[in-house]
């Protein structure tokens, strides 16, 4: 027997802030938490005492082993504060762990650090469930967003030296820099090479013997520089990087291009390391992601820049799970944190995959989609689910009074503003005509053959009047479970009920489906999602769609998965459309393609991929304490 | 007595490739050379097995320790192919420790990754002196760089969303966003903005009591945008990013400017991290760093902007030195890696501090300075030792004969392309010819009251003669004692004979001096250096830097350090002038200032503050091997 004991909360009145209730946490080493959770110390790195990368090879040594039962967190359409998917996370989590001794895993996103300096501020979850040190969570971590700049911007800068580089060399020289002549008068292709060659149809492998046609097909690229899609990133509310001209240098200004950094979270490379299911998964997805396309419209990919490789290895220590711990003790998987609107918005299949394993047949993971379920669950079930082969058991669906009654028709919901009366005392009125958001999300996440249990996450302000409505309404629409839970004020002894509704669903044998098989073509998986998700009537292509929905059909991307980029303030496309929106079209007005994570994405509406300061960003606040070294004015 | 054993090296002839030799080797747990080192185990953050974080506490716990002898590590005018100095650094530690059985330190730079996946590739040493495991030295390391980006580029970020927020708001709407009305009617001040009240000249500490003028002065920075001294940064070798216009997107359109990125190590944060020597003096240092000017010509901080401390929590982690080890187990601290022209291109004084503690006074610390020892070695005693106030014992100068034939009239010495047979046959004319540089070197080093060792790095095509002129001629000129090394073939071994030149040069006391007072004016500050240094006989100042002194010496700044921004190829500004220039009158282009790292730095001609790619960068050859895990084609 384990002598491991879960650390006690002490449990104040009225809750302090999350930082104060973070920093007054005395973590556990790291080692702790891994030894049990089953990681053997040789399978751990630690990065400090508190944060740990967790080893892929854990995966080949419990192969054999059962997975444990796969737990999705997501919600119902939220108001701009949030309804708390990630605090549900942890304290779901603390309550299996620390209360019903379960053996559990959260796995969660690791978040962009332009947020934490700017408007949202942290993102550990909150209260008295969170995953700390949340100064570690929030700031850098073990690097892996800083990995993935890194790489992202070693393959822009490749591009557009590239392009320049064939501007002003010919066939010949080209090749002799390529393939250069060593001193012995050999030549050799670098092992990248061969797949370019391989695309091409070249098979020989010694660069003497190439037709001058060859030479010239396999040194020209042949970008078109209006049609390179890759941007830079950085991740920084930066918001003066939304539209940029570059090359604008002495040595360069012939070539000077409009583009755009986005914020580092957005990046393809992200979405790659979400979806990734294994070292060489990541290197073949790193190689073939598409940068742009050639003037003869053939997509060029990054092995064809001959930078894969070095992706990979600017990625290699990312591709571990970060290792940190709840408030209480549990074992938490930090792991990749894609965009959820033009990315598929999940934590990692890696980190779900060791989960899993650790886990056990008797043991629980629970990871959490990003935003409403019409996005996030939708992406998770269609998307990442299906690159991973992995049987989700239960769907958690959490909900608030709050945004119930925004969706009943309540005062618009500002961030910063102050809340309106209708929010913070009974409205039984606004509240029931509001609960059909979440009906119909409970019925939506029927369609995947999931259980379903909702999560009323309670506020102090909620009646009992009001609970009890929701809580009967779901219940009557087939969700297995509804429960309200108080895991904010509480950690995880406020979310018992609910971990044991978790449980009970867990035990019916699932019969999970995906929504829409791949065979079908962009259009037809568009509707499908639009129509059977969103409640859509129909769906309306704008030009620059149907060109790129033909362009990627021919160019043979078209088995691909759906990835909307769509608002995930209401369940239309138009954030203002609160409740369950009936009788609309859904717009598209462009699709783009993340080739190498492997999915389509139609935008509906506009996107904005970098965001701003305000005139008064957190960083205000932010400082070290010089005599104890410590992080203050972080939220 | 201690158990530790020094791993023993295998030579092999011909010495096998950088990375061939890494990959060979088995480092030992760094907790293994932390121990070793004296380092408590509380005082170590691990990152993986082979790399950790040293904390400042140990400086503390031995405050009262006397420090060990303090060696740099310079050279000669080197060839665009570098003569060593890296790899010499290795090797004499190699030597005194697992030779000579000292207690040793060397203290390195961090690399950019920018030049790892560019031309020039890793820079962990060579042959049998390098630092292990060299991808992670050459990689991310503890991530020092990354914090750099990210810190870097939030300040930048907040600038122009400032000069953007100033324009589109009225003072009260300002004020009102700066220092919101709490619910309970009350407002205050960020502690952050009490440090520009001060400036003001406001000591008002309730937001309520300024008046409408205070307000105003207050919330204006009223930064001029086309006096914006503060880039953004990528550690990235993007030449398309040199010239760039921003705010070209939808919602920022009406504030374009014409900007640039830098290499992230040639952001003033990487200068700072450098000089540093506690965290609150990186507070302090970071706070004041002048990002431009105001409108009135007032220098703007970060302060001002409200980011010293955030900027300085982004840096919490790196202003800890990284512990690695050499393939003969001595340790290694990496620390900071500013650049040697527009920055003072030494390593950090932190590592450097830390290290001399542990060495105590029977031990040695070789840290390395930049470039030749007209620039690295200048601005290592005027900047660096002048900040720490640590009194160095002996500078070691390496030179090699291939660079003193290149003196002495050798032909063109280019990256890339073979070297002619003048290099590599007996040719005592050339050497003679060109050993003036040397001498030069010796005598300029003698200035600052150090003892000088001459390092002759040995490659195979040396002859006995050659080598003999050359020790000779060092000794003559009053080096204290010269010798030839082969550790790149040998090891520690190969440079047993320089550790012993060393460790008797250590036995005198230090006399040692700076080159200039700080209470001369600029224009006397580089004349000194020009003259003293480079033998010029004069120094010409464009209208620009005319300008720029002018206003510096307004502002306040002019008792700074001048930190040269000199080409490292001749000892003149001309990169093709060999040898001893003489009766050449030094041009003085323009003068920058790094209020934070605290030096005025004169541009001697243009710099590139960021480097391109070629057609075929390293990148072709990176990957990873699937089947080890090992990363392959690093070099």
């Amino acid at each position: 027997m384990s002598t491991f004991q879960y650390p006690k909360l002490d449990l104040k009145t009225p809750v302090p802030s999350d930082i104060d209730i973070a920093s007054d946490a005395v973590p556990l080493p790291v080692s702790v938490i891994a030894s049990e959770a089953g990681i053997n110390q040789d399978e751990l790195d630690l990065y400090g005492k508190y944060k740990a990368k967790v080893h892929l090879s854990v995966l080949d040594r419990l192969a054999d082993r059962p997975n444990g039962k796969y737990v999705v967190v997501t919600g119902i359409t939220p108001t701009p504060l949030g309804e708390g998917k990630s605090t549900t996370t942890i304290g779901l989590c603390q309550a299996l762990g620390a209360h019903l001794k379960k053996r559990v895993f959260s796995c969660v996103r690791q978040p962009s650090q332009g947020p934490t300096f700017g408007i949202k501020g942290g993102a550990a979850g909150g209260g008295y469930s969170q995953v700390i040190p949340m100064e570690e969570f929030n700031l850098h971590l073990t690097g892996d967003i800083h990995a993935i700049t890194a790489a992202n911007n070693l393959l822009a800068a490749a591009i557009d030296a590239r392009i320049l580089h064939e501007s002003t060399q010919t066939d010949e020289q080209l090749f002799n820099r390529l393939c250069p002549v060593a001193k012995d008068g050999s030549r050799r292709f670098a092992p990248v090479m061969l797949r370019r060659l391989a695309k091409l149809g070249i098979s020989k492998t010694d660069p003497s013997e190439l037709s001058a046609e060859e030479v010239s097909s396999f040194v020209r690229l042949d970008i078109d520089p209006s049609l390179v899609t890759w941007n830079r990133v950085l991740d920084t509310n930066d918001r003066f990087l939304r539209g940029i001209t570059i090359g604008q240098g002495k040595e360069e200004a012939r070539f000077t291009r409009s583009t755009q950094f986005d914020i580092a979270v957005a990046s393809e490379i992200m979405a790659v390391l979400a979806l990734a299911t294994s070292l060489a998964d990541m290197r073949e997805r790193l190689g073939r992601m598409v940068i742009g396309t050639s003037r003869k419209g053939v997509p060029v990919s990054a092995d064809d820049i001959g930078a894969g490789g070095a992706l990979t290895v600017l990625m290699k220590d990312a591709i571990m799970p970060t290792l940190m711990q709840t408030l209480e003790g549990t074992p938490v998987l930090v792991h990749a944190g894609p965009f959820a609107n033009i990315a598929h918005g999940n934590s990692s299949i890696i980190a779900d995959q060791i989960a899993l394993k650790l886990a056990g047949a008797d043991g629980y993971v629970v990871t959490e989609a990003g935003f409403g379920a019409d996005i996030g669950a939708e992406k998770f079930f269609d998307i990442k689910c299906r690159e991973s082969g992995l049987i989700p058991n239960v769907a958690v669906i959490v909900a608030t009074i709050r945004a119930l009654k925004m969706h009943g028709g309540g005062p618009k919901v500002t961030a910063g503003a102050p809340l309106d009366k209708a929010y913070t005392s009974e409205n039984l009125e606004l509240l029931s005509a509001g609960t059909d958001n979440l009906l119909k999300h409970i019925s939506n996440l029927g369609k995947f053959g999931v259980q379903v249990v909702v999560a009323l996450n309670r506020f102090s302000s909620d009646s009992n009047a009001e609970i009890e409505l929701v809580l009967g309404r779901a219940k009557a629409v087939g969700a297995r479970a509804s429960v309200m839970c108080n895991h904010w004020a509480e950690g995880g002894q406020g979310a018992v009920e609910l971990a044991n509704a978790v449980v009970e669903a867990c035990s019916v044998e699932p019969n999970f489906k995906y929504l829409y098989p791949l065979d079908l073509s962009i259009k037809e998986k568009i509707e499908t999602i639009a129509k059977e998700i969103y409640g859509a009537d129909s769906v309306e292509y704008l030009p620059e769609a149907e060109k790129k929905i033909a362009l990627y059909t021919e160019q043979g991307f078209s088995k691909l998965p759906i990835c909307m980029a769509k608002t995930h303030l209401s369940l239309s496309s138009d954030p203002e459309k609160k409740g369950v929106p009936k009788g609309f079209v859904l717009p598209i007005r462009d699709v783009r393609a993340s080739i190498g994570a492997g999915f389509i994405y139609p935008l509906v509406g506009t996107m904005s991929t970098i965001p701003g300061l305000p005139t008064r960003p957190c960083f205000y606040e932010i400082d070290i304490d010089l005599k104890t070294g410590k992080v203050i004015g972080l939220s």
